[in-house]
């Protein structure tokens, strides 16, 4: 049998048969396409969990406000802020020197809010009360049209795919997701409207999932912690900017939303982070100004490598299935140097 | 000197000159009214730092889904709603039985999700493309206005006081807060129009802040840990629904606002919750079932009875100044029954 099944709430399936009897459904491989959950990492975080642990006490994190004393940025934790600069800067996947680093309960609630800081921000400019429309090149990830649907904002309407629009002169706000979802394809802008406006999900852009060429630096870009290293659980999300004020109003309608984000998980990100970070940089001057590792860093494979190799013996797998399959046709990709790994690597997008 | 200063950024603040001069700027007794950070139970919860800690390993927390198999609520942590049914049966402040509780990245974004859940639901009998107004009676929690005319919804509108509501015919959806934010008040709603419905903030209806005379028993009711125990870094909120339908909405806008909550502090948030009704709940029949408490349980006061005690010595201080301020007065509370102390006692409302 090999079929595409529709789910009462219109999650995609395909089921395909293998050879594997020995599967408890009786041989059908199902492959969700709706929902991902990024749990590939769990045995190797299991292998670490007494090292990367966090306790939290009582008296700990009781305050609204992790930096009462930035008037701008009251709702941002110092050492998480830290932890991220040191992951790019090791990575080299984005710019953050000189950039505003704001957290978001997840990347999901810093797309709304980033689309609000640019949608308000180019109201600001232009008495025309007509929604700012938002637009994503085709195939894209469904849940942007679905928040931007549901969300019903007097602000920004969505507008389908990025291709097709027809850019009127005026603003307009588009999505630029890199590795593309679902297809993990390397993507720029396509519109080149004067006013326009672009938010980049780089979600993906670790170098588990896809080469790392260049370190990326635009205007708002987005990060999460489910798919840097699978903690989704924790909805732990940080945007990079670029302009102050687009950062402040970012911050400010984080805070109106949910009056920041939760605490625990931050402080969790910060060690996992730290952790990941630190398993690969234990050179000598890094020893001279950071404590010592426990020895498990030293033998452990690093995050990203252990990632990429998962990653790709799934693929190996699914190409293997495809293979048999008239229904699944998988994209072929070309490898490039990461400078990370400082290597020639395939893209291995998350599936 | 005595005066009411304006902040920058428009917060109000009271300066009250008293004899303590010991203090180190110089003897000004601030009084923040704008912006409220509930450290108060600070000192509780360090006497108690280890016996209420968690612990959180590496592989823990990692999937999307705390609550996978329910295609309905499979963003809700079981074990946070057993911990809110129990504290609510112990307390009598509200009825759970029955009802959908649905978890939130504070109360805040709870208020939102269930304001479209509302708004989403009168707009589905109507064809009338005019915004769902929303009120509450003055004076009111200032948040409320500014989250609404900040996020621009096509769905509901800000209106003001609930008192000079010009009510037309039609939905219309009230906020009542009770105990009231900022008066202490205790509160019913103010419109009875036919097709009205009530959101019910009840934050501060706690034994610690004010007499519980009778489990709260409405459509849609909103809790937050940040007044209930004071962990408001952890933004836990929690709503207690009677209709099923609705708390699938709330349920799926929170899922579209953030993927749900940061599982870390709801598992924090079980461990306080627990620890709170552990040390009221140690009869014998309750020891049959559970495990033995720590010493310092049967030791120590309950959060409610030291809380109520230091928000009582608090108002004996304002009391004081005010006594001999021009600028603040007072309001005076009766004392009523509290089920959950068994005794008359008057509120001591959150300040």
């Amino acid at each position: 049998m090999e079929s595409t099944k529709l789910l009462n709430d219109g999650a995609k399936q395909i089921m395909v048969q293998t050879k594997d009897h020995n599967l408890s459904n009786g041989g059908d491989v199902v492959i969700d396409l709706d929902r991902g959950d990024p749990k590939m990492f769990y045995t190797y975080w299991k292998k670490v969990d007494n090292e990367c642990s966090v306790n939290i006490k009582a008296s700990e994190l009781i305050s609204y406000f992790p930096n009462p004393k930035d008037a701008d940025f009251f709702c941002q934790m110092p050492e998480f802020i830290d932890a991220v600069h040191r992951v790019h800067r090791l990575v080299g996947n984005a710019v953050t020197e000189g950039r505003y680093i704001i957290e978001g309960t997840g990347s999901s609630q810093l797309f709304i809010a980033a689309l609000r800081a640019l949608a308000c921000t180019a109201k600001e400019t232009t008495s025309n009360k007509k929604h700012i429309p938002v637009v994503c090149a085709e195939p894209y990830y469904s849940f942007y049209k679905e928040v931007i649907e549901q969300e019903r904002s007097e602000l920004y309407q969505w507008k389908g795919d990025a291709n097709t629009f027809q850019s009127e002169s005026g603003p307009y706000i588009e999505v630029v997701t890199s590795p593309n979802n679902p297809d993990g394809t390397t993507r720029k802008p396509v519109l080149k409207g004067e006013e326009g406006m672009v938010i980049h999900d780089l979600a993906y852009y670790w170098p588990h999932y896809t080469p790392i060429t260049s370190p990326a630096d635009y205007d708002v870009m987005l990060f999460t912690l489910s798919k840097a290293t699978g903690h989704a659980g924790s909805r732990v999300g940080w945007a990079i900017v670029k302009n102050k004020e687009i950062a402040k109003k970012i911050h400010k309608h984080l805070f109106l939303m949910s009056i920041g984000s939760c605490q625990e998980g931050f402080i969790r990100a910060t060690k996992i982070i730290h952790f990941v970070a630190d398993s690969y940089e234990h050179d000598v001057d890094y020893m001279l100004v950071k404590p010592p590792k426990v020895p498990v860093l030293f033998e452990a494979e690093g995050l990203f490598d252990y990632g990429h190799r998962i990653l790709a013996l799934r693929w190996k797998r699914l190409r293997a299935i495809a293979q048999r399959s008239e229904v699944v046709s998988l994209p072929d990709f070309s490898p490039e140097f990461c400078n990370f790994k400082g290597k020639l690597t395939y893209p291995t997008p998350g599936i």
